[in-house]
């Protein structure tokens, strides 16, 4: 209350005392400092327990959580780098990108824009090619599969919402605690609900409408490009379209998360949740739809829709009437996918750590000084000395919740499950980001932040539901992922249906269709189709479609049809193989601890039968006494009610729960 | 050790008396008689309470759990006969079915048979077709997804576990009694387990051979009746045929189904498990996958595999060389399936509840009763009378647990989910059944059995494992049965892919390939083949291939790709669409109860905090008796450990759960 008149600027527990210097007595801060937040005990566990003791409970059970995530990313980080150097170890063998690369084959392939681009040689995409086979190999399928088990299994929090010292301490959280005593009808939060649904809506088309901007700035790009007369500017047009491109989505994720987070925010606090907890669920709730949305769109666009709807030549599919649709290399857009995932994740993490993590709470700190400073300039290196512990502790940051550092991280476990079969070193990014990140966090809650008031916790609450959301989707995502942007299904329909010898040659031929450039509609043929010292008749590009000899010419093909039917039955069987191996995991692992469990189980009723007996003692002396007393004056025990009295004491009930919190 | 050393016959509790005659007491078994157990108070909810009072809680359990399982039935029920109503009310504006009657088309179909078949118009599948379109109309899609829900949420016996009334009893429970002390080590059970996979496997391929004799009687049964002159008889081929060999399948399921669980008991016998509770697991697993196994191998035949792999007119596929693979009727295999569904639901549920559960019983008593007789022949009257309790008992059946009325129930909650999509009718039969089944297994438990040995249980076990198992399998197979048995996605695809005026005029036409007569092998074109009264050139098979007139005549065609992919999509959408909503049920459903549970919350809180106020005062008279005491002679509360005893008294901890129990 005092806070709420404006008395007291900040109310906030102290710390123990100073961290640094060589003359301050020893205390659990100073401690913390130097076997936890600093980075050169990386490989060690965390100090768990004196972080809760410390920090309260909430606050040690992220660091908990985020512990349990590292290690958990270690055995993921292995395969991924397995799976990696598989690739690299089998570039050399793989036969399509060798016919790709193969200067005599010669194939000719029709222009990526109209007019101003020309016919090129599938020879000139050789090195694309090449490192797709990194990503796009049979050992991502095994990869992916191993990583959607990772992520419906592994990481789901149980294992520490399952310890019991969390468990028993939940008696009179504040969690419950009501943020407004005034009751409001469904009609007066039905203005509220409607404006945060209208304003969600409104943020994610934002979104959408960002991504569709990048998008015709990569088309007027190419093109644009494509005109520059300059060979060495044309040459590597996709690569400076696509990173440009890339850049200015992180630029736009990075600022929009930040924006996102306030409205959110605002969202919140006018739809007047009942209690604490409800308030920060429900911030979560909408602050992860956005910032999800906000961080994979120019992602799921990548993978699911680039050049799906192209058209074909002298039918091409536009937007706004005059940009053509994008298509994606030779190689597959599987590289492309692998490109974008791998600069917004590592972009973002290096960003978000390095500025605002550490340069912003380094500025203000900053600029705190300065003030300081500019107030007693003469001796403030005794005046800080002299401060008492309460004015040092306010020009620390104060504690502004967990829920970034939460979101962070499961922004990144979104990276590392969801597209996973597209760059399998996420997860080693993932984990180096992550060893990092432990002790910046340890860090700035030591050093750079008041120390935040205790607040109880059970587990890790709606994070866990989040989540479990995200593996479940990573399955299917990764599903579709091998399936539709890998050309893992195309080579298998090939080797098992078209293949004359059982090998993958002709396989590239096989996936491209052919087209008579005499079919170009009016004012798309190239401008100078001469570029390649021959005239061209047919050329090829990347489609499933009847030849320009047949009867129904440019008609979807049978093979279409084909691999299209391939590619779903092998998400059906991805889906159902996982679910069913998830299942068997649970099925599985559980039997060992059940030896455990009866083990315990055995322990706990030997205890209460021990505690049983010793109540019974008890009792029989108190009863002893009751008798005496009872003998002498006033009846002893009739205090509330003459037979609960030895009831509650004999009861073997509660010495069951009491000692469970020992267990 | 009395029983077992043969002093006594059998040991069971005493049933509490009489629970018919007018001059008996009054006493909770002619309650349970009166109130439960009799046919007239099917509308009742059960007197639940008092069933576990007199019969233990794992009795109590199971008939709480049916109650609940056939109290959902009725939603299930009425939804199905409003889709089957639908199909009745449909079927004449339903265009292909109408257009197969439609005399005037006048289509010649390919024989069925080889040789002694000859061809036939598809006019005279004009019954099935219709009677087909009552199961397979849009309204079974929504049927499906509705079940597979309805399979998923409600019924996990969730409701039952929770009840806190069942959860404070659980300690001291006997489920871990050991029921060997010697330790076996892995190598002394890898033997067993061997036999047990081994015997297990053969089983499995017993069923797949059985139903695969069963086949083959069908198809050489439909060659021979097709030989024989009389035209009334190869009128009816298809129907004597399916029912007949669907009633051989009934029998044989039935009396394997004892066989197996013999099996079972012995297999699981020889593992020597450790535990009761594990013995019965184990037990209840391997019942539950062999019974598993023989109910629904012939219908997964029907529906997934028959008329798959027919191959096409001119290239027949046989087994063993002579037989033909035997085709669907021309409505689509899914009217057989609901043929084959139907009867052996019912025809299971009518022999062994009628015969097994009534007629054996009541047969047993008989023949104990006319032993009885001929020992004492002329007063047996008033010797019954005169009887005591514990000999009256003795003549009842023994109680034999609880797994076979589990597994009944859980083999018809299989046909009740997994094929629904083929038979909207089957929660109904199921819930006419069970409020049966609830009185006739309550009467025996009341009249026929001994009582009980009363048994604590907290859940209904593996069972409830069993059920979420039933319930993930059910939303797969419907969407397989929906997108491959069924002809709805077939119609989509004509319906936009090919349809010229949006209608389904011609659909039947497009489903039917061609096949140029003098293409037949040799040896197996018709004998008969003027039967029609013209000469057949072209006839039509259900199949989507090339026509003779094309290049590669008789290969699969482009349709059948586009329809294949079609299908494969529709099942991951039914597939995720119900995941979805499922988890999206389980999201919105809890809102409610969420109030709830912070009401329980602070109750919990207010009830602590007066129980801890109770408890201080009490601790303070107790303390100044213990100063009274000790003052005069030895100090009282020293009996284990000083300290501990106003701790355990003063300590709020165990009234949180003793008062659990009761909230």
């Amino acid at each position: 209350i005092l806070l709420a008149n404006g008395v007291y600027a900040a109310a906030y527990p102290l710390h123990d005392g100073d961290y640094e210097g060589e003359n301050v007595e020893f205390n659990d801060r100073k401690l913390l400092y130097e076997e936890w937040a600093c980075y050169g005990v990386f490989y060690k566990y965390q100090p768990i327990d004196l972080v809760r003791k410390y920090f309260g409970e909430k606050i040690g059970l992220y660091f908990a959580w985020l512990g349990v995530y590292t290690q958990m990313l270690i055995p993921a980080s292995i395969v991924g780098i397995i799976v990696f150097l598989y690739g690299c170890a089998t570039v050399d063998e793989n036969i399509p990108s060798m016919e790709m690369c193969d200067q005599r084959q010669n194939i000719t392939m029709c222009p990526l824009c109209d007019k101003t681009c020309s016919y090129w040689k599938m020879s000139s995409a050789c090195a694309t090619a090449r490192a797709s086979h990194l990503f796009d190999n049979p050992a991502t399928v095994f990869f992916s599969v191993f990583m959607a088990l990772w992520g419906k299994q592994g990481l789901s929090g149980k294992n520490i919402g399952d310890d019991p010292r969390f468990m028993f301490r939940l008696l009179g959280s504040s969690l419950h605690r009501e943020r407004h005593t005034v009751k409001l009808t469904w009609r007066d939060r039905f203005p509220a609900y409607l404006t945060n649904l209208v304003s969600i809506i409104f943020m994610i088309a934002v979104t959408f409408a960002i991504v569709l901007g990048v998008i015709i700035y990569r088309i007027s790009m190419a093109a644009a490009l494509a005109m520059n007369s300059s060979p060495s500017v044309r040459s590597n047009i996709r690569v400076t379209v696509t990173a440009t491109a890339v850049i200015i989505n992180l630029v736009v994720i990075i600022l929009l998360d930040e924006v996102y987070g306030c409205i959110a925010r605002w969202l919140t606090k006018i739809e007047v949740p009942k209690t604490e907890k409800s308030f920060e669920e429900r911030l979560i709730f909408k602050a992860f739809l956005l910032k999800f949305v906000n961080s994979y769109t120019p992602i799921f666009y990548v993978a699911f829709f680039k050049g799906r709807f192209v058209g074909r030549p002298g039918d091409y599919v536009y937007i706004f009437r005059s940009f053509r649709m994008e298509e994606c290399a030779p190689g597959g857009c599987l590289m492309e996918l692998c490109i974008q995932l791998s600069i917004i994740m590592l972009g973002k993490q290096l960003i978000q750590n390095n500025l605002f993590e550490i340069g912003i709470p380094k500025m203000k700190k900053l600029i705190r000084y300065l003030k300081l400073k500019r107030q007693s300039p003469p001796d403030h290196e005794e005046c800080v000395k002299r401060k008492q512990r309460y004015e040092v502790d306010y020009n620390l940051e104060p504690f502004a919740g967990l829920t970034p550092e939460y979101m962070e991280m499961i922004i990144q476990f979104g990276f590392v499950t969801l597209f996973v079969a597209s760059f399998p070193l996420a997860p080693l990014f993932a984990l180096l980001n992550n060893i990092i990140e432990i002790r910046l966090d340890a860090k700035k809650f030591v050093t750079e932040l008041r120390r935040p008031v205790a607040v109880r916790a059970k587990d890790i609450g709606i994070w866990y539901n989040i989540l479990r959301g995200i593996g479940k989707l990573a399955v299917i995502i990764n599903a579709f992922v091998i399936s539709f942007t890998s050309d893992f299904i195309p080579r298998l329909v090939y080797l098992y249906m078209y293949s004359k010898n059982g090998t993958m040659h002709g396989f590239v031929n096989h996936t491209l269709s052919s087209f008579n450039v005499s079919d170009f509609q009016n004012g798309t043929a190239p401008n100078d189709p001469l570029d390649l010292g021959y005239e061209v008749q047919i050329c090829r590009y990347k489609d499933y479609r009847e030849p320009p000899w047949s009867e129904n010419k440019y008609d979807i093909s049978k093979d279409f049809w084909a691999v299209l039917a391939a590619r779903l039955a092998f998400v059906i069987v991805f889906q159902n193989l996982v679910m069913f191996m998830s299942d068997f995991v649970d099925w599985v692992i559980p039997d060992i601890p059940k030896d455990i469990s009866q083990q315990i189980h055995k322990e706990k009723v030997l205890m209460v039968e021990l505690f049983m007996r010793e109540e019974q003692d008890k009792q029989q002396l108190l009863e002893t006494w009751m008798e005496k007393e009872r003998q002498k004056d006033e009846p002893p025990c009739n205090h509330h009610n003459p037979k609960a009295c030895p009831d509650s004491l004999s009861s073997p009930a509660p010495s069951h729960t009491y000692h469970g919190g020992v267990l």
